[in-house]
């Protein structure tokens, strides 16, 4: 499944958004616990300013109706007045005419400069800037009047709308509470961090004035402006443009191209700290030098540009503004440092290996215990109780449809009941003591299927399933213990993108298959009378009451309209359904009696509505429709929901489809055994010794499976504080597989998708942020206390078990299905296969593409295909069970790969492996040529490096 | 509908792409029939110039192995080498650094310019090239050698593609046949059009020399240069950008500014006329004047931009030039035919009224008689028989489902033989007599909702339905002569989008409700079983030879096998299906007998996968999948395809699904009538008279039905040059209305999508398109022969008809729903509904929304709306059969919503009627304030002003 931030897998979430505060922050003050990233960029330079809010206010109505009138607002993207719509346009990128940036700097240049002017009011200030000789003394007076003049704003308070077409205009005897109190409303104001400076830049046509006039102030304290500004906060900048006529919009754009300097991180910084006129222009200059064109004739200016996804990178923009200085070569540590985090895949140091053993166990131990009160003092937020009821209800399902799954493949060794109760214990104990508490354990699609496969072996050589099972759960535990005691975990980085697709495709395909097989299954089992079938019908036989055959009776039905006992005029027969005839000591007789119309093709509407409900249900996260809120709950409870219809039209219809089997009492689901699985059975003695065969097996698979969701949890990107426990998590499996195997309730390991969703839904951002840039991200809640809550729940859940009945087992498996399809959907491998099916023409521009010839993506694919055909073959031989063996061959065939491509080959098409990362030169990994080494640097800062897929389907 | 090119609704159709090539053909060569336009565009000074490739050579490998490689290349966008892939880039916007075009300005200045240069060969120019006073004459011979060298070009042939990452490097003993040939066979060849010309730049670092060298050359003859390009075309520029090392990639950023402005039209304009080095600067500080510029923040300058839908209007900008040179007031005719053009709905010629009795109508057919040799010789294409065969499926498809519903709707008096046959007749005719012989005749919605109603009104009062209906198309066809002979044609400018929108979402409606209504009848017709019932079960009972009831006989079958009357030991009976059970002398007996199962569930997956498989094989289409002539088949015959899967799932199973009723016999499908319609039936003699009142009703919805339709057809975009016949048309649709009113055939009237995919299907383009740039159109090939052919075709296919009655009914109403589906989502009003639930935040950037307030906009929907829900109660009470009245009465509405809504307002959510366009003065169009005066302008050009949206359903 897909979660959100990894929609787009060419830009993703190795980008890194910069935006004006973040980048910011932290100067001096010493290493935040944000990041050392942040030092880093302080040292090159920034230190913290605050955000800057732009304002354009322009003059209109020359000569008739002078008036002034807010047209647009800048944070980072530009909003504009749409004049005849009455409210703001979406943000977007703002394009300059060249023109007007550099008649901006001739104003500039000829005008007046005040830098850290005094001034304590508006009044103030507008003396100041209107001091010029230029004017008279008439005109000045004017001028100021002019200036004093209440601009009119767009504020679109929430809710209501203005009427009107055009931005509504104040009366003049507005008062100033009224005013002050509608700034204060202001939307945008909850918008702005606290500490946001303002910067107001007015311009206009002005005919009296003979020649422009132009005036930049940087106020020594910043100073509510009054009325000039929409939101109440203190201007920092005042920048006045007014000129005689000219023709077009001269004034407006020039106007722009201040707001839009003013809005320029680099600028801004260079500005609030100028010294004098030459220093503003040398930093107009600088943002000139580093402005894109676009061609005029390819380019419509007025084309809105969304914006984009991922900002440029400042520090990159700094580096080359260094380097334009002091020329090569690069300082140390700068650029070095940027290429290495983005080139390179860096092991965490939970990762290193520490030679002693259980070395890493202890670490890991050691590190969590010093964390392990803030754990639950770090709950104390709403937040955690949304993320308690999100995580429960997606937690319930799981343990409904796998233990519904795990019912069938075992039949009924073990049953919903089982899942319930194991999926509470199992996870409150994975909460309380493991590395990372964020993780939340269920039953996974591997282990399933490694299950399922245990199970038809036993059952084809006719041993005792639970007891067998028992032992290679001690087996497995042991080979776990032993994999933390060798600190096996550290070998997790050779599993690359290539081994974690293979694993995940080759889950996803058994769990599309298995779902449509069952589904057809049900169609053999409810078969479809077609209409050349010889014989038809079915009705009821009664014996007589000395129990020989019927006889040729005449009596008349006691009641006429009792149609269930309709007399036919002929025998001891009704047409009694048969439940209802046996009931009555009846015996059905006939073709028809023990088929079921209807059932099959109801089950396949059924099947086909849960999974595309919940296929469609996902998709509305990202559509435009619908507040937030509700687009989120209908996006997170797709599965939820999509189980629920199918239910209600199941009962709806009431007819007689297969149905979810849950016990009626609180007991294990295998009828005659206890909670404790009893140590042999009926198996001969030696079998315990044999069960370490399939548990060296089954190991291979927990630890695959394990380890690589702990890697995708633990990434640099979620900006964990509290670290990772890869050792002690696998302990922890070791000990739940012990006990999960005693009591005979399904095996636990990590699960990806419900785990990042956790994490996901408790997520701490900044709420203040800037217009049309996505919102910053701070870390997670980390602690224990949300996943123990929910596993409690699910624990108190097990009495839910007699509304499980009315589940139809076709749901279930459109749900499976649904699974497996956007498990499988959200590979890199699935988007190169579908590369196979497009002409080259239409291919999308993926970055890889750029960097890899087609044939050898192609080739790339065509063996990750070939391999998957092998593990699927292999899957469905007699050898099935060994199939954990193969998966693990995939990092044997991926060492092999290094033969045939090269490492920048493998270095777009999967990642590099930890000994070529030291054996390769770093310029190993430069094109050929130098040209654009710019902009590929900057295209693999794009590259996701980090695994996104999400290995466990559930 | 959705047709190609109506995809996007905010920037459309209205959108003029003017790639280099067609802006400058016809200069002085006076109008060609391909446009005025062309020619307005001559009169501002631009005439015809060849398209020009260029490419940019690189020098690499400095110092140790220089060799020149093919970098870049441009027509109207860049392709780049993507260095890694070995492959081309897909074409993008390029962007520039500013500095790296001013340092071009500078090399430039200092360099070399030869303008008109003689030079005859590669060799010759070389030398005129290196006669620079900086070099030493050994430097010269040096750098001769390199120039000569053979550079590397990319070149991909079609199918192969190179093996290894970079460019396969050539042998320096490969020889020049060899080199000529891989020239030649270069797919980008075939690309360019015959006449282009080529630029070569060569660009890049060489140590050796002291200062930097540029040289810019124009050819007087355009010269082959050997192996310089990767194409063999004659090269008119040459320019050399060589200096010493630099920082970065200087001369490469340099030599790609040089390609992007020689790319750009009106450089190229400038620089073919050039007399000396002044002009070639001011050329490009021309283009710097125009360039939009990014802010460095926010745009990272390696980003790719996909190339615009619509490029810059090239008018603009050479508008905007002279409005430079000249000042206002704008040049007469120049800026104001294009408003106009744009903002305001001209009439055609052919609405014009003459205040004569048929005078339309002579006018018309004076007009088409002229073209009508033509109109057969025009025919002789390959693209006429691809046509013939794609339109000739639609109608067929389309000839399948009205008759299956007509048949349902009218009992069975008509049905799908006539529907066959009447296609048949009314098409050919109208091809061969039609003003617009491109339109396609078809059943469409509309009329089928109505004989729909007309029937069911005289089945209510006991009518003789045929004699009826004849009468109705006798007075039908009177009162549209009338409305030919007075001209009122006219009249169809005051049908607004308005109108055309609330006609479309009605008909749409009534399609989706009637296809869900009769797939849910089915479920009554073959009801579901459900386990509660009381009774069950079926058998065959035969009676004794006597006749009598049947008598207990302890008969042994002959062959116990045979379970067809097997014996139960208890009565005369056996359990065959009810049909043989009748067959064989039984009655069938039992609550059972008589309901089919599973067909209610399978009829419903049958008319869910065809709804959903056309749905989705339509959007194939616009997918990036597979090649492009598999994308349009399975995207144009969407309903085709659907309906064979649902044939063949059907006849797979072999249920007893209903299927369409097809008469055996080449006879009425109603029984006992001949194929003339005897003139009174059974009915009083006064029927006839009254008729004409429905007649009245009828007319209205034919005219507007049919006009609207034309008025599509004779769009101003589709560059027709043969003139409508609006008149003539409504003449020969009266004329059909009589002949198939007098054989009891189905009406028809112009269909709008099926007669746009007809003219798509004709479409005159030119084939060499530049990369990146959507190919330029050039008309539609106007002509009769293809629709003649494709009726004739339909005609013989009557007798296919055993052939059809394997089509299941539900499949039909799933195709029923999708045309229902399709033509309700390509309205404006829907996407304009679907604002209603999106939050303010995430609406698209729509232009009305741009200019009309959200709350304007939401009331204007609303309105329309509650038009909709009022034509839809009318049409639920009895008087449904007024309904055409009051889709007349939206005219009203629209009229009277010009006091609700400003002009302004109405210009962007609707148009402007006719009065309304000549009381507005231009002026009042404009927005309040000039504040952006040409951006409105220009986003005004992309709204497209034309009806866009289908009116007829099928």
């Amino acid at each position: 499944m897909k979660l959100p931030g990894q929609e787009e897998f060419e830009v993703s979430s190795a980008c890194k958004n910069v935006p004006t505060g973040e980048l910011d922050s932290s100067p001096g003050s010493g290493p935040s616990p944000d990041g050392p990233l942040d030092t880093k960029r302080g040292d090159l330079g920034v230190s913290k300013d605050p955000l800057l809010f732009i304002q354009l206010n322009e003059l209109l109505g020359w000569p008739q109706a002078l008036e002034w009138r807010e047209t647009g607002r800048w944070v980072l993207f530009e909003e504009k007045v749409e004049v005849g719509a009455g409210r703001w346009s979406v943000p977007h990128v703002p394009t300059l005419a060249l023109s007007s940036l550099q008649k901006l700097h001739s104003l500039l240049a000829e005008g007046l400069v005040l830098l850290d002017c005094p001034a304590q009011s508006f009044l103030e200030l507008v003396e100041q800037v209107t001091r010029v000789e230029s004017l008279s003394p008439e005109l000045r007076g004017q001028l100021q009047a002019l200036l004093l003049q209440r601009p009119q704003h767009l504020i679109q308070p929430t809710g209501t709308r203005p009427c009107q077409g055009s931005a509504h205009p104040r009366e003049a005897s507005y008062n100033e509470e009224a005013l002050l109190k509608e700034q204060r409303q202001n939307p945008l104001r909850q918008k702005l961090p606290p500490g946001a400076e303002a910067a107001a830049v007015l311009a206009g046509e002005l005919g009296f004035l003979v020649q422009p006039l132009g005036a930049f102030v940087r106020l020594r304290d910043p100073v509510v402006l009054g009325p000039l500004m929409e939101v109440p906060l203190p201007s920092r900048f005042f920048c006045l443009l007014l000129g005689p006529s000219t023709v077009g919009k001269g004034y407006h754009e020039i106007g722009r191209a201040m707001a839009v300097l003013l809005s320029d991180s680099q600028f801004q910084w260079t500005v609030r700290r100028a010294s004098n006129l030459h220093d503003l222009l040398a930093a107009l200059d600088a943002f000139l030098e580093e402005v894109t064109v676009l061609p005029p004739g390819l380019w419509d200016p007025t084309t809105r540009i969304a914006p984009p996804k991922c900002l440029p990178s400042q520090h990159k923009r700094l580096f080359s503004q260094l380097r334009e200085v002091k020329g090569p070569p690069a300082p140390p540590g700068a650029l070095a440092e940027d290429r290495h985090g983005h080139w390179l895949r860096t092991p965490s140091p939970e990762l290193q290996r520490t030679g002693r053993l259980f070395g890493g166990l202890l670490q890991d131990v050691r590190r969590k215990a010093s964390w392990y009160p803030s754990d639950f003092l770090d709950a104390l937020h709403p937040q955690c109780l949304s993320a308690v009821l999100y995580i429960y209800l997606a937690t319930v399902t799981n343990a409904i449809t796998f233990g519904g799954l795990l019912g069938e493949a075992t039949s009924g060794a073990q049953g919903v009941l089982e899942s319930f109760l194991g999926t509470a214990a199992a996870g409150a104990t994975f909460c309380l003591m493991a590395g990372q508490p964020l993780t939340i354990l269920s039953s996974t699609g591997p282990v399933l299927v490694f299950e399922r496969l245990l199970f038809s072996f036993s059952r084809d050589y006719s041993l005792d399933y639970l007891p067998f099972r028992l032992w290679v759960g001690i087996w497995v535990a042991t080979f776990c213990l032993a994999l933390v005691a060798t600190e096996a975990s550290v070998l997790v980085r050779y599993f690359t993108r290539f081994t974690e697709e293979g694993f995940c495709a080759l889950i996803s395909l058994i769990f599309i298959y298995d779902a449509v097989g069952k589904m057809l299954s049900l169609t053999s089992a409810y078969p479809i009378q077609s209409p050349g079938s010889p014989a038809y019908g079915c009705f009821c036989q009664y014996p007589d009451p000395g129990g020989n055959e019927s006889q040729w009776t005449r009596t008349e039905p006691k009641d006429r309209d009792d149609i269930s006992s309709m007399d036919l005029g002929l025998v001891n027969a009704s047409l009694l359904p048969p439940t209802e005839c046996a009931r009555r000591g009846g015996h059905p007789r006939g073709p028809n009696c023990h088929t079921v119309p209807d059932i099959a093709f109801f089950s396949l509407l059924l099947f086909l509505t849960s999974f595309l409900l919940a296929t469609a249900l996902k998709h509305v996260k990202t559509s435009r429709f619908f507040p937030s809120v509700v687009r989120k709950v209908l996006g997170d409870f797709s599965s939820v929901l999509a189980m629920l219809l199918g239910c209600g039209l199941d009962s709806f219809l009431g007819l007689a489809t297969p149905k979810l089997t849950v016990p009626s009492e609180f007991k294990p689901t295998l009828p005659g055994r206890g909670w404790l699985v009893s140590p042999f059975g009926t198996n001969p003695w030696w079998l315990s010794v044999a069960a370490a065969l399939p548990a060296l097996l089954l190991s291979i698979l927990i630890f695959m499976d394990q380890q690589i969701t702990a890697v995708i949890l633990n990434r640099a990107e979620y900006k964990l504080r509290k670290g990772a426990g890869f050792h002690l998590d696998l302990f922890c499996v070791a000990l739940l597989m012990l006990l999960t195997s005693v009591l005979g309730l399904p095996w636990y390991v990590s699960a990806t998708v419900i785990s990042l969703a956790h994490m996901d839904s408790l997520r701490r951002e900044r709420r203040t942020c800037a217009l049309g840039e996505p919102c910053s991200f701070l870390g997670i809640r980390e602690q224990r206390l949300t996943g123990l809550v929910v596993f409690i729940l699910t624990g108190t859940s097990i009495f839910l078990a007699p509304v499980l009945k009315f589940i139809p087992m076709p749901v279930l498996y459109g749900i499976f299905l649904y699974m497996g399809v956007a498990a499988m959907s959200s590979t890199q491998f699935t988007k190169r296969v579908q590369l196979l099916l497009m002409p080259a023409k239409h291919q999308p521009d993926l970055l890889l593409l750029r960097h890899v010839s087609l044939s050898r993506v192609h080739l790339f694919t065509a063996i990750q295909l070939a391999c998957l055909g092998l593990l699927w073959i292999i899957k469905s031989t007699p050898a099935a069970i060994i199939f954990p063996l193969t998966l693990l061959g995939l990092v044997g065939v991926r060492k092999a790969l290094e033969r045939v491509f090269s490492p920048q080959e493998l270095l777009w098409l999967d990642e590099l492996m930890p000994e070529k990362e030291r054996s390769i030169p770093e310029k190993g990994l430069e094109p050929k040529y130098s040209l654009g080494g710019d902009s590929e640097h900057s295209e693999l800062m794009y590259q996701p490096k980090a695994p996104e897929i999400n290995i466990s389907v559930n």
